[in-house]
């Protein structure tokens, strides 16, 4: 049973391409180990009219909703006013995310000024997650059929807030499951040549997923990577399956004249 | 005018986050300063059920539609078709991309297995584009409303054949405006510090955009990146603005015990 997840990167940084949208790929790589579906990752303005449509569609179809960046201090930080407006929700002053904010800045003798006050405004019913780097609290909200959080777009804010505090509750969402991956690199053999092969071997292990990545120059160069993810209830099981898989592909590819180098 | 633009990247690699989307951010980045206004950067799975809606959505949203991966000779390679389906046309086996893919595997004694001839069934009324380093053409649509191309996901292959053969294209759509963006580097002051100031300067310039960026910590290292984006008709008057708009955020900053750096 697959659970769908999303991602949404929120930020004009990123829709200008002068910040690489790692946040996206790092989220993903932990959201399929953790055995979630990764169907979009979405990078969007932080304006009401891209990003609440975004929110809400991902609210219909994915049961995982990972949202980033727009939760600070400034004028164009404005991620919970879209998830209220996208959910339906009012907007309210949390009180415990307030005292997250409070606390912070008063350590340092900082005043609770409008800006850093409306970091603490968040949905109706959401729960803050504290931020153990920075000062914006993220947002998590648990609903019928859908679990959605916003963390802040500093990337290692992101990943302490994601791996301390909404790792745990997927965990619970999602069944256990093993996820590996296994690849090989094949040189001497085209893409176009091993193709075949490949949707052979794809098709008699329907629940692996197999991806040839070319690597070097199909003419004249030819060098491919192959790479086989799966995931099992049980990680020996998928281990096993997927070193099958490849040992087949090894097989195949040498007869092709293909020089094959395990664990690529 | 804002010409709306968005890049759709397909690949199940992105999706489990093995790969960064540096193609995402490389179109981005390019489209931007050719003046179009990138909305959405889109990781989506290569299968139908989640590229045909995506594509769909992009050609009623947007005037510009970047598309990469999925071109080449695999099973799992089926962009072509997916676009086919996406905007109602058949699919054709187009005689120029035909003759470019045959030329390259004629050129080392290949012959033309249906892998390789598939790389050049296209949209019906879809241009191929010619792929000067690997085998795969790319594809290119100018209907009434859209321009869509699709480039291979390798990214050599996709820069190399948007520079050469999509930039010209766009070119032609987009009014010919300049593109500048400067940053200052500001320590010791907090975001959420500087965050009323950078209001109202936002609120003064409506046409640039004025971000800040955190980059030590909010509490006990504070520094932010103040960054301006501004387009104009000359390029003259773009860096004229953005250069007066940095002055005045540097002159309140200063005035706040800020240290700023130029040029950051």
């Amino acid at each position: 049973m697959a659970v769908p997840a999303w991602i949404i990167n929120l930020g004009t940084e990123l829709c200008i391409g002068r910040t690489v949208n790692t946040n996206g790929s790092w989220l993903a790589s932990r959201l399929t180990l953790l055995g979630a579906d990764v169907r979009r990752i979405i990078v969007a303005p932080d304006t009401e009219d891209e990003a609440v449509p975004v929110i809400r569609e991902a609210v219909e179809k994915a049961r995982i909703i990972i949202i980033t960046g727009g939760l600070g201090p400034t004028y164009d930080d404005r991620t919970a006013e879209f998830i209220a407006r996208a959910l339906g929700r009012r907007l309210r002053l949390n009180t415990e995310a307030l005292r997250m904010v409070e606390e912070k800045y008063r350590a340092v003798g900082e005043p609770l000024t409008p800006e850093r006050r409306k970091m603490a405004i968040l949905p109706e019913g959401a729960t803050p997650i504290p931020n153990p780097i920075g000062t914006a609290p993220g947002i998590l909200i648990e609903a019928d059929g859908y679990t959605l959080a916003a963390l802040p777009g500093v990337p290692a804010e992101m990943k302490e807030m994601f791996t301390r505090y909404i790792e745990p509750v997927l965990r619970r969402l999602l069944p256990p499951v093993c996820v590996v991956e296994h690849c090989i690199r094949v040189e001497g053999v085209m893409e176009s040549k091993a193709a075949p092969i490949v949707k052979r071997i794809a098709r008699k292990h329907p629940r692996a997923y197999i991806k040839t990545h070319p690597e070097g120059r199909e003419i004249g160069e030819p060098r491919i990577r192959i790479c086989i993810l799966l995931s099992a209830g049980e990680c020996s099981e998928a281990e096993k399956e997927a070193k099958e898989i490849l040992r087949e592909a090894a097989e195949e590819l040498s007869r092709l004249g293909g020089r094959v180098e395990q664990h690529a």
